[in-house]
């Protein structure tokens, strides 16, 4: 397969996801800012990736940092951190892998330790995500019948994660142990991660995909041709609301209006314990450009006014199940004392 | 303003809407085939219009046919109707307009009466189109409370018909009666005629409009930032089941959600009394690359399965009220009485 990002001792090589699916591209930087970049221009996206790329951006600061006096290095580092933390606002991951190298980052030793620490917390980040994304698939896959056909959203494969994915983790490992998939994917306006990414990466599993617009879903459940919906989940609040790429909010009250299950599948690092419901989760609002000239030409006239969320939120009065790592959930959900990760953060 | 479609004695004028909003390109034509393709190739849409443009397209070829025999005459113009006919498959105006150029091609006469008879009728239907769009918009401005925001799908203006549209001539009609409307336009993949289109027109109107993807029409339903949404149809059934532009169907079950009423406006040309429900009304698909390629680039992977239904149903039980030139319908609907027109087929 691929790598949708890899650690190379100090630097990290990642795949261009901009350029997917016609051109497989890698970039390999020592240079905490390419990698800032890449995220905020989604050449790296999907919330677990965007927590992975940012903690192997901070270790990458750190190496190539040079400074000598621990205080001064703490403080620039500090900066790194801050400025990977103003990449995306929505997807919670980011923060929480941000937190753990802070952590590691706020006890004062020899410098040269704390880089290690920092580049061992940073690896540790990408293989706790890679084994979330199969014990996600694990949990959820005795939720998919033996046969089914499942509408997915946005990319939730090894594109969106450092491992097998999210929500198509739990497709995949359905897949493999010989259960009959059939896919529909979203194409996920404005940037087309589901005609993109899904496709190419659901494609090169052998598994068997079928390309809507977004629109369409609705007209698919009315026909009866769905049997679940399961997407991924950029934050989930205490009570289960949960921020997702923007779309899946009309999925979901289609999918309650036809009687289809509808899934969110998401490491539970995505849970957030500071957040009560869906309403305080910041949403990220793009630039109209990604809608009115996305497809390499301009498709509105010009100074036509855009409104771009990039994310919307499902309450979870509409979620059948959470899928995570550590269990599946069923409503009522209250995840107060749920752990914000399977791992020691 | 512009002039979507124009009779010039022997030739048709139009604009080439597959360009818009970029140029503003006419072609004129006398032969008929042009006509048709541009039908098939989306420069000429909307259902209203296309009844218009096929109309137009049948007293070009009966013009232009050098037939001095009536049967071969007649034989030559049937073959043009039905060439007309398997354009596009779903708006019935087509069919209806058709229809009534046959309908004076059945009874045997001069062939150069007949010319003018089939010319006369062409620019009657047009005529006529356009009355039933002014009166569409008073009958459906009623609805439109003294300040609102207004949700709409695909393009239903002067684009789409022979007059100021249908939807779009309710939304016009309330803000020159001195309304407070602001609109919300889906982009309404693939073909984005929301973004090209219905932006183009109401920024050329002077009306507020804000350009959205369509995903995005759930989430401001959830915001409570909608008022009432109102689309067009290309068929309705005798039950007031409604084919519109694929997307229609997720809005006005987003719209039973939320609260919020959902209007269809058409003229009552697009009531098809033969066909008892929604489930009836054959639904086109439209070709791969308009997914895949649409915009000049590439946007998914090569050999990639797509399903493109280019209208789906909207049963009769999600539509708070039809809004006609007659007069507007409210549930519980039945139009096996309603005259199929205003106007004597």
């Amino acid at each position: 397969m691929f790598k949708s990002i890899e650690w190379c001792g100090d630097s990290v090589r990642f795949i261009d996801q901009t350029k997917l699916p016609l051109e497989e591209t890698y970039i390999q930087s020592h240079d905490y800012r390419v990698i800032a970049e890449a995220i905020r221009k989604l050449k790296i996206r999907g919330a677990p990736l965007i927590g992975i790329a940012s903690a192997y951006g901070v270790a990458v600061a750190a190496i190539h940092s040079g400074e000598k006096n621990y205080q001064s290095f703490s403080h620039e580092i500090q900066n790194v951190i801050k400025e990977f933390a103003s990449t995306r606002p929505t997807a919670v991951n980011l923060f929480w892998a941000l937190k753990r190298m802070e952590n590691i980052l706020s006890v004062p030793a020899d410098i040269d330790a704390v880089i290690k620490s920092l580049t061992g917390e940073a690896v540790r980040i990408h293989r706790e995500d890679e084994e979330m994304c199969r014990k996600i698939g694990e949990n959820g896959q005795k939720l998919i019948p033996q046969s089914a056909v499942i509408l997915t959203h946005c990319n939730t494969g090894a594109l969106a994660t450092g491992g097998e994915g999210t929500a198509q983790s739990v497709i995949t490992t359905a897949y493999r142990l010989g259960k009959s998939i059939k896919v529909y994917a979203d194409e996920t306006r404005p940037l087309l991660q589901g005609a993109r990414l899904t496709t190419w990466e659901l494609m090169k599993l052998g598994i068997d995909v079928t390309l809507i617009t977004d629109s369409m879903a609705a007209f698919l459940m009315q026909q009866k041709k769905i049997d679940l919906v399961i997407t991924g989940s950029d934050r989930i609040a205490i009570n289960g609301d949960a921020a997702n790429k923007i779309g899946t909010y009309s999925l979901a009250v289609n999918a309650k209006h036809h009687g289809v299950p509808f899934y969110i599948a998401a490491p539970t690092s995505t849970i957030d314990p500071s957040i009560a419901s869906g309403k305080n989760i910041p949403i990220e609002e793009r630039h109209a450009d990604e809608v009115v000239q996305g497809f390499g030409k301009r498709t509105a006239p010009d100074g036509v006014k855009v409104y771009s969320p990039a994310f919307d939120i499902t309450p979870s009065t509409l979620i059948t199940a959470i899928i995570t790592d550590l269990k599946v959930y069923h409503p009522p959900f209250d995840f107060s004392r749920a752990p914000s990760s399977s791992f020691k953060v």
